[in-house]
């Protein structure tokens, strides 16, 4: 893995500043766990009122938490008044997420100037042990010059 | 589009019932508004505290909307015993998820023993005008002889 | 499906030109059998030594039939001094590639300055039946003022 | 990463017995240049009748080596009597293939019985550099049962 450069002190305020306006995060609680240039971490603690018909937390909750993280991940690496699109992602669930904690790992696979890649896994913790969940890969865009999109 | 027939009669109210025990679909406020064989819609109002930075819609949400009705048009055409579990999706957002009043719309692609290939498209309404926001592809598994695992 | 309209007229022949810049194209002996504003197809005779281990015809073959069409679907909407280039797709493999003919069908779903995202299915013709054996969605991008980069 | 146990010895002659059924791997001059259990990596060199219409090798070319790679990584860690098929995969592009020299390097990421995930990166070597040019995330099933179909 590649280590990244920001392009500018401050990004960290930035990504919190933004993520504080995430009113999704908010409302499923989850919280920004570390921002350093090109990675990010989400995490989330288990809570009934996020899960699927199983028990597990719903994989929309699960994808939200590492799209999110691959977006502020991508946002480290870019000029500070351009904006995050998410673009497109695929997600691979690779266990149901059960566990008392959850976080979001992404990372900048490629950065670019229009365009920026970055991969987040997702683990679960339980009884002490961490397993892997689910994997996801995202394009994102960054966007300048569009009237109220910063962050 | 192919036309898929359900394995028995009731396909319907278990879904419903499933539905039902998604607390997620609850947190969000979203509703299930078209249960078919092979077919299944799910819509949701804007709210506020389902937002990112900039005020759209969360692509989270939409992805769990959309991902939530293809695993359901998938549960329509398996068997009455059968659990589904989502394996992967991939989403591709076509523009920010602005709107009033947001519907996923997923089909059955491609039935199977063990895997569903579905799709689904998430529109945006606004003031009468409805905008295709999101497209996505998923594989749902089906799982059988699983304590615990049915709908 | 909405309709397109192509930028300039003679999209067709520039697309029918950068086709026969793909050497992959010729090696494997598939040609371009429709191109209209926002939709093309290219299609493939089965040939023994296009296949996988099983005698199918193998996935990278289906995949850049798909990808390939995806591609100049997207260009028939862009400028006449644009080039294209994939950013990402991903397909679903819906059956084995059993057939004597196969034809990947192109659309753009969404056109934009930047990326436009396009979908394509891979029909298998065996004795007279017709069989959608992949179905796939790409981001292609537009490229500009970057030299040698046309079509 | 994970390390992997093979069920069996002899895993890495059957993967080879195999891959040299591959008439397209033939066709496009690929070699299988690492086999260990859940890790395979398949090169190639550059030649001309492998491009595109920029002279880059096709995204379609990438994507079979990757492909074929995650292929046989999951065979690797299958039962003998087991065949493996491919359900779909996602690519992301990073850059160009531009280079004399390509090598797919495919790891499983989660083991399964009838479903197995796995990522491979794509290099390009040129003058004596290594650059990524694209990664690939697919979903492998085990097929089981099927005249015919073994390796």
């Amino acid at each position: 893995m590649e280590d990244f450069e920001a392009r500018y002190e401050g990004y960290d305020s930035r990504v919190r500043e933004s993520f504080s306006k995430q009113n999704l995060m908010k409302t499923i609680g989850a919280s920004l766990t570390k921002v350093m240039a090109g990675e990010v971490d989400i995490s989330l603690e288990f809570r009934d009122d996020l899960t699927q018909q199983h028990g597990f937390i719903h994989a929309g909750v699960v994808a939200a938490l590492a799209d999110t993280a691959c977006g502020y991940a991508a946002l480290t690496l870019m000029a500070p008044d351009a904006a995050v699109l998410t673009v497109e992602y695929k997600i691979n669930l690779l266990s149901p997420a059960v566990g008392d904690f959850f976080i979001a790992c992404a990372k900048v696979a490629k950065p670019g100037r229009t365009l920026t890649v970055c991969s987040a896994d997702v683990f679960a913790l339980k009884d002490g042990a961490k397993k892997r969940v689910a994997t996801l890969t995202a394009t994102m865009m960054t966007i300048r010059d569009r009237d109220g999109l910063v962050g």
